[in-house]
């Protein structure tokens, strides 16, 4: 079987998503591959949300909001080897942004966090549907508990 | 990071499937996992088909059915060396057959292959799409293309 050329972590930064970041790390030292690692900033309304509208971000916050996952991106990238020019802040979509990263970088599997159907959850988790429904390359989904297991 | 204890292959019989059974045969093998391999043959109506109500299978051919997955899973079994007693075919929608046998069994990943929006990917995108979202393991979704790359 083919081995992975290069892995996309789509971190989240919820809690016990560090375990989705190892499952990454763990399979690009397993398959040698490239490992990057991306975290998107959502700026939009969230039109589907169950809890109604979101109001979008003013531009202030999503500064900040981008300087902080610039900051998380660099310790998941300090724990495992992840270079700079490999963590990659985006704003817009996670569900667009991501798949945009992964088509644009040719990477040919995708590790993201699955959430259950509750609570936050019910938003989150549909990302990871979103990718595995659109991704043109693997996709592996990490399950997520409120427990961290 | 912890290895794979169980890992459950989806076998769905597609053309090009057989990426997705190397990919479970392969993380099977870096994890030294115990490796089972499924087939649902669904016998309901497929309410949700966007071709409209499709007919319930009779009950001979669903027999046929069984005894044609069974001997599929044969070759897979023998293939990649999965024993006679962790091939399971089961009558019922895949999307919830597959579950229960990766929570009675606790699977902790299950490999499932992941089709395109389009065609016959619509009906079984859906199942992967909803194993990822119910199941409470990990779930590996191997991409399958017309090419079948």
């Amino acid at each position: 079987m083919e081995a992975y050329q290069h892995i996309l972590l789509a971190a989240d930064f919820t809690a016990h998503c560090d375990r989705v970041a190892r499952r990454a790390a763990d399979l690009a030292g397993i398959y040698q591959s490239k490992l990057s690692v991306c975290h998107a900033v959502d700026s939009l309304p969230i039109a589907e949300s169950v809890y109604g509208p979101i109001i979008p971000f003013d531009g202030d916050l999503t500064a900040e909001l981008v300087a902080a996952a610039e900051k998380q991106l660099a310790i998941l990238g300090a724990t495992y080897g992840i270079p700079e020019d490999r963590q990659w802040v985006v704003i817009g979509s996670p569900k667009t942004e991501i798949l945009l990263l992964a088509e644009e970088h040719k990477t040919d599997l995708i590790v993201v966090g699955s959430h259950g159907r509750h609570g936050l959850g019910l938003l989150l988790g549909s990302t990871a549907s979103s990718i595995l429904h659109h991704a043109k390359c693997d996709v592996m989904a990490v399950r997520l508990t409120d427990a961290g297991k």
